[in-house]
């Protein structure tokens, strides 16, 4: 028998509760997202939702960071080319990758998908895993962005950095669910934006398990097993997490079919979609752009209620790295 | 400002330490699972773990449930094939699901996997997830195993459960990772082992994204998108978790990949092989089975480190749904 005494005296003078959305201005929108999670949250609503089915899921290029000039995954792939390159100039069989070790995206985009393919097989397979993450860590140390000159895991908007928090805090359990590669977005996604990476949904390729110096590893191979895009989101997240979330944000058409599936549920919704209208302090294109084009979204989001934010107006900073 | 106070005390005549583990006897098993897991989580020991990288990971058929005569999604499948027929009898257009919908189960062993395949997309498919789980769950209401007429989520394994919930109290994130289905799984799994949809990790077929009556649909289509067995184990626990388990629970050779790449990694780690010896309480299975086939746990395990656990020895009860 043992006897435990506990007793404990918390006397606080606390602050008026603080702003959960600092970077956030005082719009409709940041007011739709309070409103919606007050009200989801709270037991007296007839729209409580239980803590087990609040799931939040965002898209990652352009939602919680940027993605011009092109996804930054690929702008790591023609860097990792290069590298390889160095110890191994047979790397670059073909002029594709030769022009993509020499940082020739045009030509790269210029060879559409078959290209894309190519230099994503010859810069993300035939290691394992540790070592490409390992090689990621490190690119993201060096690597600065062309145009802000900012590392790129500080161009993660800030804004929604703040909204992933504030979810977690309300209980939500957040997820990513990108079109980007699993392994590469699980080096950085947990310190960025707080999110471990049994919860980021993505691309994946082949992998084989086999033996590495005697150790049995998971080694990328060549090939893409699963795209993490269009139907595919809703089709992932039903797979990974089963079940269906109450709350999606995208900025791109390919985000609309699980901002479509998450909020033709029942009960409350919220999809949300970032619009990027801020030519000043990041990128204004939505309709033709060739990346993160949105037409679907700004048509029908906003009759299917969905909260369209209008990053100039309705965000007060942008990037983490920079005030 | 607001003023908070909070003043609590405590007073509590508290019994020794309760048995986190009484379904299991005071073996050698038992002591080393004990003793792993107070390792681990002891802040002053070497092995320490912190708690992210507390996973573990459990096979289903025959590590947390039993899985004789045959695995029960089988049993389901050959009974939701009997149903569909009820509605409509042209969905039996062939000899093999005309034999399985009369329960003709060793017509459709001897059929191979061909006509497994068959079996699994006519009773698997052409429904909406949604709809497929609440057959799963009529079923598991009503069906009764033929040899101990229990229902089947009655025949999950007591000490299982219970290392299960001990796991999770400290602090152990629990998942499955099974040859099973994952929509199948996930109706039962929550209620019998505490363990939530997005923590089941299994085979899962084909799906579309569409509409039903107006509403964005998951619907089940033909064909097995990926299996969860063998190689597949690991590398399925790479794209989903993303991390190596420190504990993997298996009981055949279709888990032996998972439990060697698991404890394959640094630190200190628990392989565990449920070995079915109890022809009394439930079957006594290994090298010859047809179902759980075990050779290269038995044979290389116990060099590898790994915990043989014998039903009939080192547990004390076995089904939660029997004393």
């Amino acid at each position: 028998m043992r006897h435990i005494l506990v007793s404990c005296t918390l006397l606080a003078a606390a602050p008026a509760l603080a702003d959960p959305l600092p970077s956030w201005n005082d719009t409709e929108a940041k007011n739709r997202i309070v409103t919606f999670v007050e009200t989801v949250t709270d037991p007296a609503s007839s729209d409580y939702v239980t803590p087990s089915e609040r799931i939040a899921v965002f898209d990652n290029d352009g939602t919680l960071w940027a993605e011009q000039p092109v996804y930054f995954q690929l702008i790591f792939a023609l860097d990792r080319l290069a590298d390889l390159a160095k110890e191994d100039p047979s790397v670059l069989s073909s002029d594709t990758l030769k022009a993509a070790a020499e940082g020739d995206l045009q030509t790269v985009v210029q060879g559409g998908e078959e290209a894309l393919i190519e230099v994503v097989n010859a810069s993300h397979s035939g290691s394992s895993v540790d070592d490409f993450q390992t090689a990621v860590a490190a690119w993201l140390e060096t690597a600065r962005h062309p145009d802000t000159g900012l590392p790129y895991d500080k161009m993660t908007y800030q804004p929604m950095v703040e909204l992933l928090r504030y979810l977690r805090d309300e209980q939500f359990k957040t997820y990513i669910v990108s079109g980007g590669g699993i392994h590469f977005m699980r080096v950085f996604a947990e310190r960025a934006y707080g999110i471990p990476p049994e919860q980021i949904l993505g691309t994946y390729g082949n992998s084989d398990y086999t033996e590495v110096e005697g150790v049995p590893t998971i080694v990328k191979a060549p090939g893409i097993a699963f795209v993490d895009d269009k139907a595919g989101k809703p089709v992932n997240i039903d797979r990974t997490i089963g079940k269906r979330p109450i709350i999606a944000g995208g900025n791109s058409d390919g985000d609309f079919a699980m901002l479509e599936w998450s909020t033709a549920g029942d009960g409350p919704r919220l999809g949300l979609i970032v619009h990027h209208t801020d030519a000043q302090r990041e990128w204004a294109y939505d309709r033709d752009s060739h990346v993160g084009r949105l037409v679907d979204g700004l048509d029908k989001g906003p009759d299917m209620g969905w909260l369209i934010v209008d990053m100039a107006k309705d965000w007060s900073r942008v990037y983490t790295g920079k005030q």
